[in-house]
């Protein structure tokens, strides 16, 4: 933690201040528990509230407003700003670099790259090659012949199986498994018959895939995560998947095999697509939704089987309605029975 | 295994015998398959059906009831009762403890209690603080600074990751992730830029943590566990979120970042708690429920959106009558309108 | 990958030639994305628009089609000879095989067969058995008294604990937790009591459980994973649950505690099976299905909670009509109200 103040800050992101730029700033908050001594930021709407309340002795945000805090920061974009903040005052981890742990084991026939680190019990198999500045945790297994790129960082018991290709400042959390056999069976007679899963994983550059993941192999053609996307804790992603660029995939989604997503999906927690469609770029899917058919570029869905969002919203709201519904429909159809006899005695 | 009589299980659990006292019992069992020697339990009425065909040798029970058993042994609460005679006739896990294996990598300033067993290949980073009598299983890892009180279990492959505190007997199970950084990313001109995780895990006294959990640490505030939570397997537990003490999660939960549970909520299966939320204390969940707003201490809740639990099963079992609903009130209005037609031509 | 003719691969699978039997044959790959050298086959229906454009040498079909392809190999089974060819042309993944490493912590009092391989870092317990023709590979944890058949793999960083039966030809993906305790407490004044689980987990031979699976050893009675069933990643199967032999659980599954289900069961992915219920042989249910009660052989369902696949489908579509549907009703009842009014007046 480094102690500073707001006008270093504000110069770091280019912010504009409405206030005394000398405060002493030493620490990062929420605006709902910050203290004196604390940087905040107002990126939603939702809490507003706490700006007039808040102990932060700076808020970053978009525009002037009311509030409690001696000063503000203006920026365009006050979330990224205060991430860029949190950077410069605490910084990513600070790997322990102690080089190529002598009880790794690594085959004689893989490189790799300078400024590694291979923690203890790590073991990289045949032919691997690993660029420069790469973090190899305990415990990770990497398999024959794959390929990763520079400053990438395996955190530990994570499990990378044969030929992947991984790309650069690619983060593969703890107890993640990439490159496993994927879920295909032919089944014969009975027999579920295991198809050989020829192709590989490929995770493009500046993938992060969460911890306890599962992205499995291809069978015919390779599982691919374009660049930048963001796969959360215990997502499964199936055999030949492709995820585009820039997606973000919430913890315990499931991806069937051969799914297509475009670029910069946003895909709920636990939300499933199932195999063989194709969802388009910007596509958002609300928690829980079960993407079954195709899905246009842009579209917001939800619901299980999912549906225009807006529409969901509306819809499912309504189904605890159901009861009352029903009995309103059989009240309705009774009064018209009633109504016709009437009408009918009156003809 | 031991052999023993149920005068000796009676005095164990301070409960009354009806029936003969020296009978001799020699397993545990549930009631539809218990045999000879067998003692069983009957704390779900749904079970009542096998008090009479039940062969077991004694039956649990809060009151005489009708049974094909020998004898009944009266308690307060059969299904705890039954627990404290499986550990006095089975026990708990017996650890083998080899002490400080050779084979595990130990940084010299980390400090290790009394009585403490550290299995080969664990890794041990610098600073971390161990009480007397834990377990640290083969492939476990656990990051600089962490702090772990005393008689913890963390099983293999395990991860915890630095400066997490975690409480007096405490049990990781296998392969499950604590600390790692969660999912926050501020996307700024198109790129997901990692926000420093700056805050840790705390797993209270008697927390137990499932197999291939994932508990995210905290962005800007911790992450805690609250004592004598439990948490099923595959649960996944966003940044900052605040677990109550006795919570019980059952396995694939989803609970996401900065959400709060009260004291003693049990959450059903594979049901998701969104971001920024708080339920009170003890809630009950179904299992698949989605909670999407506040909660309400006391409440019973179910469905996508979670809704009240009583009103959600009266309203879930209709979705099956919808297309029926959708001809009814096809029906009404046509034949509304005939009337309608009739009744103008009438006046 | 090997070079062959269409006629060698269809002596293979004892198909029948329609064209020319000397094509050279150099991969495989699915009709979309085939092309010159390469043999696809078409198995489901939805594909068929690719036969006429496909520019695969050679197709794998059930009857004659119209088809750009040069030739069509006619088979029963064109799916399941696919991939007796992909085995034929590519083979499964080839163990490299460095026999008892010497950095493998294996207690003196286990046994292993012949043609094993125990990687680096693996650690066998004391009495564990392990039968002939076995990968054991890096980070692997097999517990005391556990019994393995012949043929098993066992991925990295998988766990087993202590005496487990696991049959031969298993499959045990990276990073599953096979025979930890299970979810099971007795709540007794605010304390959850863990219940000892002193059965085991059984996996019959040729299961395969997938990556980050997670299967609970019983507390009364064994949980069992009948022969050739396919368990999906992150799937969670509780305490003493029975699933039949053959069955399939697509990722993210979860099963509870003591239930069972019979033979060739298929569950679709993220679908859910409550405790103590019985679903019967080659029952079928869709991904995110909830199945809380008993379910007879034969059966498909879907919905949460579910309901018979067929009323499923057609009343979970009608969810998004519910706001037309409530306006509909509204408008019949003030309609009729005034029909009523109307008709009153006229009397």
């Amino acid at each position: 933690m480094t102690e500073t103040t707001l006008k270093e800050i504000a110069a770091h992101i280019n912010g504009r201040i409405i206030g005394d730029e000398n405060i002493v700033i030493n620490t990062v908050s929420p605006l709902d528990t910050a203290g004196q001594g604390s940087i905040s930021f107002l990126a939603n709407i939702k809490y507003n509230k706490y700006m007039k309340t808040t102990e932060a002795s700076a808020v970053l945000a978009n525009k002037e407003l009311e509030t409690s805090a001696e000063a503000i920061v203006l920026c365009d974009d006050p979330y990224y700003s205060f991430c860029r903040i949190v950077e410069l005052m605490y910084g990513h981890r600070q790997h322990h670099k102690p080089g190529i742990s002598p009880n790794a084991s690594i085959a004689d026939t893989s490189q790799i790259g300078d400024d590694c680190c291979v923690y203890d019990y790590a073991v990289i198999a045949e032919n691997v090659k690993i660029g420069s500045g790469c973090m190899i945790y305990p415990g990770v297994y990497i398999g024959e012949g794959t390929v990763m790129g520079d400053n990438c960082i395996a955190y530990p018991n994570s499990v990378i199986f044969e030929d992947c290709v991984i790309g650069n400042k690619v983060i593969i959390q703890a107890n993640a498994t990439i490159g496993q056999d994927g879920f295909g069976f032919a089944t014969h007679e009975g027999v579920h018959h295991k198809i050989p899963h020829i192709k590989r994983v490929i995770l493009e550059d500046d993938v992060e895939i969460g911890s306890n993941a599962a992205i499995e192999r291809g069978s015919l053609r390779d599982t691919v995560i374009g660049a930048g996307a963001k796969i959360g804790d215990s997502v499964t992603i199936g055999h030949g998947a492709r995820i585009g660029r820039g997606c973000l995939l919430v913890p315990q989604v499931g991806v069937a095999g051969t799914a297509e997503l475009g670029q910069y999906c946003v895909i709920g927690g636990q939300a499933a697509i199932v195999g063989h469609i194709k969802v388009g770029d910007m596509v958002m899917a609300a928690g829980q939704a079960a993407i079954t058919n195709d899905v246009e570029a842009g579209k917001q869905v939800a619901g299980s089987p999912a549906i225009d969002a807006g529409k969901a919203r509306r819809a499912y709201t309504l189904i605890q309605t159901l009861p009352e519904m029903k009995l309103e429909i059989k009240r309705l159809s009774k009064e018209l029975e009633e109504l016709k006899k009437a009408h009918g005695s009156n003809e």
